[in-house]
């Protein structure tokens, strides 16, 4: 599978990479924007929210035709030949969008998609999502329309006239050390023996370090120190900004948080290795290639 | 000034530190939440959404009787003590809050207070000012309502019923090298002479090191290479998380846009070291100690 040698090698997360330049200055200039919303112009297809996969394994674009007429439409960026691409938000996802876990089947069709086609999608997802869920002002309620090529909303109301823009959450997720050994959990949700990295949001009055430490006492018990940035990745389910750290614990000794996590456990380099090359008689089953959470065990098996 | 000392120390960042104990289960119990809802809860006091100074150079906190009864109220944690801590959100801010760079006497009141306490005002101002602009359902349109001790908003519409969840904007602030000389720029709302590191959101479908790329790009016309992450701040203007990043430019050539910025220029370590220091002759005026940007300086300048 195309994802996992990427993470393997360790130098392409999935969903970045994306080769569209975000041309910013086209968004806010409303004539440059029309004269690129031609038929020209490039559409991706999305099936819902989930990509669709063209004959030649790459994401499948179409023309400003296939568009639903009633749909909004959001600028991309420029591809490499300067063509403009755009994304539609699909009425029947208007009031609705996606915040649960994706439905499984996304993973196997992300698994056919290149780094640069994903992080494309990732971008699209992300906005279509946002624009479905975020119909209305939230300082009046009264409704707002689309701007700046997709990447605001206004609010409809002249005296209110609230600017909104597509919101990223930062989310820290981080392994954490003692002794040689890595601390992962699992969440209720993951398939049988998956372990992965724990994370949480980073709250308003905190930095990502203290987020970190915030997270790992909570939900296993232990007091970190040396709170150390390892990468970041776009994250499209539903908008979020993962921030990979690692940590160190001084005491192996867990607390573990029943109502967030299933289990907690230390495992050893030797378990990591096995999980990471899929070994059947491994000790769990590492989180995906998709995940930072996988760049993450890389990352410290390298070090 | 305290947070001169602070900032040079390298130590602290501004609005980092709180000593507050989230206490997240508490906010998900309404019964222990209930319990601590009482006469001995202490209720942080603020001026709109600006600090209050007490005698002792402290915060000033008071009681829940100090509160509007018509205010709702936001459960910031346990003090060291124990105690509940809360801040409430004045009728007068619901529908208003504050989007605009603060009010330049804000910065006074703020440097009188330690950091410690610069952090928990940090944390309760972008809480407040959250819910002040948050009163509808993005998704329909209804009412919303406080939940979790102020950490949720809930649709009341019950086919809706959408969770909504303060916010916080991650940005990417960033210093730029280029043959030993650093590049900043200013704002066209800064001070005169103020020089500071460039800085930009994340957008959905980018890392922190392309966001980094893109914003320089954008901004000064430049190609970086090896991004490096250095820091992080909670910034309460309105609610973001500051991403502090350090990058190298192999070209000293600036395409400025000067639609986002007046200025930008390339300084020697000895500008850098002379407008830190304060020095009337300085070429620029530094960061002030509170934002990021001077403790960029402080890190490069350790290199």
């Amino acid at each position: 599978m195309t994802g996992s040698v990427i993470a393997f090698s360790g130098s392409v997360i999935a969903f970045s990479g994306s080769v569209i330049d975000r041309a910013d200055a086209v968004r806010a200039d409303p004539e440059r924007l029309a004269a690129l919303t031609t038929w020209r112009a490039r559409l991706l297809r999305l099936d819902g929210l989930a990509p669709l996969v063209a004959p030649d394994g790459g994401l499948e674009w179409g023309s400003l035709a296939d568009a639903d007429p009633a749909a909004e439409l959001v600028f991309l960026g420029l591809d490499p030949d300067g063509r403009a691409c755009f994304v539609a938000v699909d009425p029947k996802l208007v009031g609705v969008g996606s915040v649960a876990p994706p439905d499984p089947r996304l993973w196997q069709v992300m698994g056919l998609l290149s780094p640069a086609d994903l992080a494309v999608y990732g971008a699209a997802k992300a906005l279509v999502d946002w624009h479905a869920r975020h119909r209305f002002c939230a300082r009046c309620g009264h409704t707002t329309d689309l701007r700046k090529g997709g990447w605001q909303r206004s609010c409809t109301n002249p005296v209110c006239k609230a600017e909104h823009f597509p919101r990223t959450d930062p989310v820290t997720i981080m392994t954490v050390e003692h002794e040689g050994r890595l601390l992962l959990g699992r969440q209720p949700r993951f398939p049988p023996r998956r372990y992965s990295a724990l994370a949480g949001f980073v709250e308003p009055g905190e930095t990502v370090e203290e987020a970190v430490a915030r997270e790992i006492s909570e939900e296993a018990g232990l007091v970190v120190r040396d709170v150390r940035y390892v990468a970041s990745q776009p994250w499209p389910f539903p908008s979020s900004l993962m921030i990979a750290c690692h940590a160190v614990a001084d005491s192996a000794e867990l607390t573990i948080d029943r109502t967030e996590l299933d289990d907690a456990r230390w495992f050893t380099r030797d378990d990591v290795i096995a999980a990471m090359a899929g070994h059947e008689d491994a000790t769990f089953i590492a989180p995906p290639p998709f995940a930072i959470a996988h760049h993450l065990l890389v990352w410290w098996l390298k070090q």
